[in-house]
């Protein structure tokens, strides 16, 4: 499939609900509990998904599409979730997220892209230049990647509880 | 985190809503195309999922808790779903799941399972002896793996539209 903006639009419209309907009215162990050691729970990961849209994807599209020489963007902060997520509920963070997620939509819509547009290029800390174009297509992977690992994080609660079903469910050894 | 029923209802209850939310309103390249070769596509992961709710996981319950003798359960058809596809539309599967899986609820909502019940067993046509409560456990798995394998399979979509990210996706090598 080529990027196509408006199907990545769809995707990024539905994240907000999938996450509402998956994580709102569940207990908070599906949620505060993670896959072991540092690895991240699905309330740190609506977090994080608050910080790219706080610090990270619009703002990189305007950095893409400015008129200054200097497209370098600032690399993205992997620890600041644990402080985005303190002290919030669960119910808090998704409201959050939702709103976020709308402005944001709103502005990048504004924009009117052009398929010019999506050619121009930014400079990522590590890659160099990337198009805009490769980093809407990266946003959109990045939503759905992550409500992967919210479900993966959920299912590994059971991961004893299955029994000899393990070796059916591949999920539960990722 | 030990098996619970309420806590298992919780993600049962949502999985309709969730498939809907993420499928309903997308363009058909999002969930008519898969991974290559014969791998399944979102379209056929409804289908299936829709199997399971018609033939096997409320069947297997039955099959613990009755008086009979002789419990061992059907073999799944992991082909099937392949005629329950045929000529239906996204939204009828989704809508054909959601009616479904709510009946089952309801069934087994009046079973009043107690804590005896989810010890009973039955015979897994591979595994031989296992529990209702670990026969549970994996319908409850196999719902939060199969919303994974969907985004994962989207997610693929843009594979090379991603471009040097690529690296930082894992969604898109699994």
């Amino acid at each position: 499939m080529e990027f196509n903006l408006q199907k990545s639009l769809e995707v990024w419209r539905n994240t907000p609900d999938v996450l509402d309907t998956l994580l709102y009215s569940v207990d908070k162990e599906w949620y505060e509990n993670n896959e072991g050691g540092n690895s991240w729970s699905p309330f740190h990961i609506v977090a994080h998904l608050i910080v790219g849209e706080k610090t990270d994807w619009l703002m990189r599209v305007e950095i893409i599409l400015s008129d200054k020489t200097d497209k370098r963007f600032p690399p993205f902060n992997m620890e600041i979730h644990i402080e985005e997520a303190k002290g919030k509920t669960m119910a808090q963070l998704l409201g959050t997220f939702k709103m976020l997620r709308a402005n944001n939509l709103r502005k990048l819509e504004a924009m009117k892209l052009t398929q010019a547009d999506l050619d121009k290029t930014g400079i990522h800390p590590e890659f160099g230049r990337v198009t805009l174009k490769q980093h809407l297509a990266t946003w959109t992977v990045h939503d759905l990647g992550h409500i992967a690992q919210i479900t993966r994080v959920m299912s590994k609660q059971y991961k004893t509880e299955v029994g000899p079903w393990m070796e059916y469910l591949p999920i539960l050894t990722r």
